[in-house]
């Protein structure tokens, strides 16, 4: 069943309208709805599903009976070595734990979803299969994008780019990529296998680039003179970007400029202890910034949720985000922008549009940011597929 | 009914046992509980309840039928004169608002909370009125702080100073301040008078600090002056205070020592999208470092929750706290340290102490900060006072 009329709602926070879906896509105004099925909406709040632009599906713990205890050093070696080490231990099942995952998601309201998937000489793209295994099982209900990601590292571990390779010949969809200088410690050979991978599969680009200030600006410039003499306008993305946050702002606005004629998007976290790109001036700029979770309760972080109402209300805070307007904006960006940037298509509340819609009770959409009230209904492609925050069978 | 058996729960997230309140307090373990009423914990997790130590009470919106719209502008002045003309529009009634919201606390599991409260020449001691009702009202069940804050300053304003003492006079617990160079523009003589308002009537002081950088640690200086001099050691309480958060260390550092010594402490709200006091670095010096929201849901932001296990997530992400024994530390910024820092009497679940009690669903203390479940039960001074996140009659 993917007609629906769905009675008494406010898209947006708007005025109460009737929202007809039909051929699970969003109709044109006033068009027959004769014999469709009807949702009273009871004057609820509708809004786009939302996109997860930046997590890590096969690393959570979110399914596990038992709560993992972080007991893991400050270093960043010390937490790669601790998963590692847990993942061996344990066990891991990467299927298992993103299918949990995403299901949890869409429970809360996501329908999209752009997932960076471990490919290392441990488990080679044993994870890769197992996130693909999720994303058929989502199939028609909520679009999965996977990025083949050298969690750690290229250069450093003989047989990773091989294994790359073979990730994205199996299904991925994107070409991975860490902190060129940092954790590679060779910026233009990293840059050319990662770039070289894309080119030779036809394929976008998603960079983590951890890197502070000057460091992370330098790699920064690799990336957009690479994106720009490939040809890839519009299909890279650097994740975190946290040198924008801590470099001088006429040295930003410059970087901003480039990744605006190149249409490089930026995926934030919003981490609220160290210095991020901030939305205003990306945005002002016509920079894409949109938001993730990154990992969810895994043995990096016990925060995340798969409320991206969370995330935007996170986005809100770190952004200082305190009008209406403004909470808006943060919403952007597990919306629309994300929708954008990631490269979802058909996305939003427009006619035409895949009817992936969300219904919550609240009086406006910052109220809804802001409060993060029960999803009562989840629609993807036409069909309820949560009520009340439990997926339906 | 201030007697209470509570059957397998786990302290802390400890082993589970019994916990047996008698008289409102709680009972030495293997004290005789024959004849008291049981309440199965069925395993969950007993926490104390929990404190906000900075909040204020009377400028909320939290109770109102409709959502109010944001649309303040960007400085400081926009935000006061907004607050100003909207309470003389709405006729907003802080009695009610601060019972709305107090209410809200104790339902989430807040039995202690310190309340700034608006003392100016428009409203005069109206919104003190307003919160020693709401005080009232809850005695019993909540214990209520009320500073007298001084929110338009003292020395612009004349008449404020006599409204200040009248505050206290009337029943206000804690002298306030508000940045003595940055608002007041005269930091000795607005430091005069609230400590002596403080000397005069044997009260705490607790001074609202937002200067930045070396403005706010002199400021700083002349507030810890004071308090050596007035022998007000352990009666001081530095709010914000982000001056610490961007001095250099050695300065900071010099700062902390001097506020250890005299025992001055700071609450926090742990913003994201500004320099702040780090938790570790305090608490290393013997600071007592503590949370709170700030506004929830007024003119000012539309953020802020009664839930404090919400604030103490935020002061994790905002310390950047992943360890299980860091998220242990940002719970205690909402529970013991806010009871040390503020002063709040028998707190905590040992022995002797009120029985203020809180039960959720959680397998351990970091999963209750990260998830924030439903209040399954709600224990002041013994009684049940609230279940599955509604209060009981």
């Amino acid at each position: 069943m993917t007609d629906l009329l769905l009675r008494n709602v406010r898209p947006m926070g708007g005025p109460a309208s009737d929202v007809l879906v039909r051929g699970g896509r969003i109709a044109t105004p006033g068009a027959d709805a004769t014999g469709t099925a009807v949702e009273d909406g009871q004057g609820m709040l509708l809004l786009p599903a939302f996109v997860e632009g930046h997590t890590h599906l096969d690393k959570t713990t979110f399914h596990l009976p038992d709560w993992l205890v972080n007991e893991v050093g400050p270093r960043i070696e010390d937490k790669i070595d601790s998963e590692r080490e847990w993942r061996a231990r344990t066990g891991h099942d990467a299927g298992v734990a993103s299918l949990a995952m995403a299901r949890a998601f869409l429970a809360a309201g996501t329908t999209r979803i752009r997932s960076h998937v471990d490919v290392d000489t441990s488990g080679g793209t044993k994870h890769v299969e197992g996130v693909l295994a999720t994303r058929e099982a989502m199939r028609g209900l909520q679009e999965i994008q996977l990025v083949a990601f050298p969690q750690s590292g290229i250069l450093g571990r003989q047989g990773t780019e091989t294994l790359l390779d073979a990730a994205i010949a199996m299904g991925a969809d994107i070409v991975g990529g860490l902190d060129p200088c940092a954790i590679e410690r060779d910026p233009v050979r990293h840059l050319d296998i990662v770039f070289g991978l894309a080119d030779k599969h036809g394929k976008p680009v998603d960079i983590h680039l951890h890197e502070p200030g000057t460091m992370g600006a330098f790699s920064l410039d690799l990336i957009l003179e690479r994106t720009r003499a490939l040809g890839m306008e519009g299909k890279v993305v650097v994740s975190h970007a946290f040198c924008l946050g801590d470099i001088p702002e006429r040295d930003r606005d410059a970087l901003l400029a480039r990744m605006a004629s190149l249409r490089v998007a930026i995926a934030t976290t919003a981490p609220a202890s160290r210095p991020v790109p901030l939305v205003a001036p990306c945005r002002a700029a016509g920079v894409a910034i949109f938001g993730g979770n990154d990992g969810v309760r895994d043995t990096w972080t016990p925060y995340g949720s798969p409320d991206m109402l969370e995330r935007a209300m996170l986005i809100g805070l770190r952004n200082n985000f305190r009008r209406d307007d403004e909470v808006a904006i943060a919403f952007d960006c597990v919306a629309a922008a994300g929708a954008k940037g990631c490269g979802f298509a058909d996305y939003g509340l427009e006619p035409g549009a895949r009817a992936d819609l969300v219904l919550v009770e609240a009086r406006s959409l910052a109220e809804a940011v802001v409060t993060r009230p029960a999803r009562r209904l989840v629609v993807s492609g036409g069909r309820i597929v949560a009520r009340d925050g439990a997926l339906v069978a």
